[in-house]
């Protein structure tokens, strides 16, 4: 009881903080704020600068496995799209695309350029050198292309050089 | 009368094209069609590879304005993204963008190399170098994402290097 009479009963009539204040008078001539830019970002968490550091780096290590990247960083509901123009929709589609891979190509060797940084996610360049089974060796130059959303990669796209 | 008559009273009894046939047993085993990819496209109308081929030349060009590109190509409700974190909405915001751009830095060089052609749009590497007014020139590079949708570029993202 005590508190509550503490409080000044003009504070009822004052404006509540969830209500919209005024527009503000602007010397800006009239349509000029559509023509403004408006803040586009991934969400919370790790962000594109950050996860693309970290696949740029995995990439050029050599390592054998995905999983540790993919565990910490991808979605469940990752969508992967090649530009074969196909896509396999969650984590356990995009495994099974890559051991499908896996198992049809020998990979000779991989150097990833970047990230380039996004407002929505990054791009990494990529030049893969890999042997199809009883096929010649080729290289590939390709900009994969990574959508993030509050610190989890959801999609991730591969475009290839000389379509 | 004389038509209706000529349709066999047996007609209404057959199935109707709208229903949808019967699953085909298959010799997949259970939960394979959902690791199975689907096709991803960019829709009708100009494909990423020849938009992308046009990007290119046309940055490659040395060409002033970028209106005719536009024209042909850019969606009205084109999505325009920075690297630095904001977006312009609609042909009109980006032009201001541009407009912008070019009234505080002098192009000195660009130099274009792709396109890298996904199934929903292509990539573009950039390097460009620049004098903005009063400083030193400025190398830039950066990955340019574009997404096509029945032949007309809907998002544009600049990706930046060296963030």
């Amino acid at each position: 009881m005590a508190k509550k009479s503490k409080k000044p009963a003009v504070k009822k009539f004052a404006p509540k903080a969830t209500k919209k204040p005024a527009a503000k008078k602007s010397a800006k001539p009239a349509g000029a704020s559509k023509l403004a830019p408006k803040p586009v970002s991934s969400g919370k968490g790790a962000t594109p600068a950050e996860i693309g550091a970290a696949v740029v780096a995995h990439l050029n290590s050599g390592a054998v496995s995905d999983t540790p990247l993919w565990d910490k960083f991808w979605s469940d509901a990752i969508e992967s799209i090649e530009g074969s123009g196909m896509g396999w929709a969650g984590r356990k589609a995009m495994e099974a695309k890559c051991a499908d891979f896996m198992g049809e190509n020998e990979i000779l060797g991989c150097r990833a350029t970047g990230p380039f940084v996004g407002a929505t996610g990054f791009a990494v360049h990529i030049e893969i050198e890999l042997k199809p089974k009883g096929g010649d060796t080729v290289r590939m130059k390709e900009v994969a292309v990574y959508t993030v959303k509050n610190g989890k990669v959801v999609r991730e796209e591969f475009m290839y050089a000389g379509c």
